[in-house]
């Protein structure tokens, strides 16, 4: 098989997935929903940091989750224990979620009860950063124990997010982990990347993150492109 | 695009891969060279491990490795301060390293010094296990920071792997990390591997890697496969 082949292969499965992936954006902006495409490494922390985001935000917000995996429905199932509507995608072997398996399940859920939808993307920082699934912004997370070098090596993923969540940073005493090096890395790929500094297990930097997501469900409906059912 | 036409164009990628991985062992084995395949995910501790191996492993064995990178030859350039063959392959964007990619890169290298290839895939836990490179064994790195539920998660990686190696096992104690449900979760996946608990910090484990390594190329050469250029 020839490159040229492989390229348009490629560029047919990217072009018909933003077609499905304008559908759905079409389909939560009309809705009024914020909807966040959680991107990383697997093992950064992005359910743990879910469990605890919807715990401080249910009575602020009403959070819906798609929760990505490619095999178990472990992921989802930590999050049902929060008492909030979560529904899994299995991708079988998959790399990333793409917008028709998230059109699929956006079925299942309640829109009219929504005003945050996460998805889980797959534990992967390289294939979820090249397919839009209709969300409203790109989240990328980012352990301390994973170096600072991570937006220079993974630059797509970092270039396409509105955040970077960094986590785990109860660690950083343990660690030789310069936390203004990974920033500063983050920032030379994307300097408008707002920037969160967390530990999920001490609750540091978890209220401006929650403030920031409050902000961004009022102000995608303030904006006129959601504004309710 | 139908889902038929993408599965055949996979296939074919696939077989044209296993071709040239088949090229590519021949190659190594031919000079009695025992090829090692390192997957992770990305900030697992590939690159300080392969570091710490090196030093250990030079009064021993001639150590030769390609290091695959989305971007940035920042791996190689670490390597190389080790005083070994380096050479570096940046994919681009490309999610996993190829038999194709690797059989360029053998030609840069002199096959005639050398005992142990390493090949440092590119980080992720996911598509580079679909991709037979020609290695003589695949070896999974799990952080510790990971959590217990990789193996679950990631199945592919661990199945076709001989070894796991557990990295970083120094943050054990700040973390909520119980080391035999990892273990058990890696052997019910492939209740064939061997499993090594190291830190590349305190050098806890170390020896029996190098041990493990040494006996590998050394099995090789008595099995018949490979015995010297």
């Amino acid at each position: 098989m020839m490159a040229a082949e492989r390229v348009s292969v490629k560029e047919k499965v990217l072009s018909a997935n933003d077609q499905l992936a304008a559908e759905n954006r079409r389909l939560l902006d009309g809705r009024g929903i914020f909807a966040v495409n959680l991107i990383s490494s697997p093992g950064s922390g992005k359910t743990t940091l879910l469990e605890r985001t919807v715990d401080l935000l249910k009575p602020l917000l009403r959070v819906v989750v798609i929760a990505g995996d490619v095999q178990t429905r472990n992921d989802a199932e930590r999050l049902l224990g929060h008492g909030i509507p979560v529904e899994a995608i299995e991708t079988g072997g998959g790399c990333h979620l793409d917008a028709r398996q998230v059109a699929r399940t956006l079925t299942a859920l309640d829109l009219t009860q929504a005003d945050l939808l996460f998805i889980e993307n797959v534990g992967n920082l390289v294939c979820p950063s090249s397919f839009d699934l209709g969300e409203s912004a790109k989240v990328v997370l980012m352990s301390v124990t994973e170096g600072e070098d991570k937006p220079l090596k993974y630059p797509a993923a970092f270039r396409r997010a509105t955040a970077v969540v960094l986590t785990k940073t109860d660690l950083v005493p343990y660690l030789q982990f310069a936390p203004e090096q990974a920033i500063e890395n983050a920032r030379s790929v994307n300097p408008e990347l707002a920037v969160f500094w967390t530990s999920s297990y001490t609750g540091e930097g978890l209220e401006d993150w929650i403030a920031w997501l409050s902000d961004q469900v009022r102000l995608g409906r303030g904006s006129g492109k959601g504004g309710g059912a």
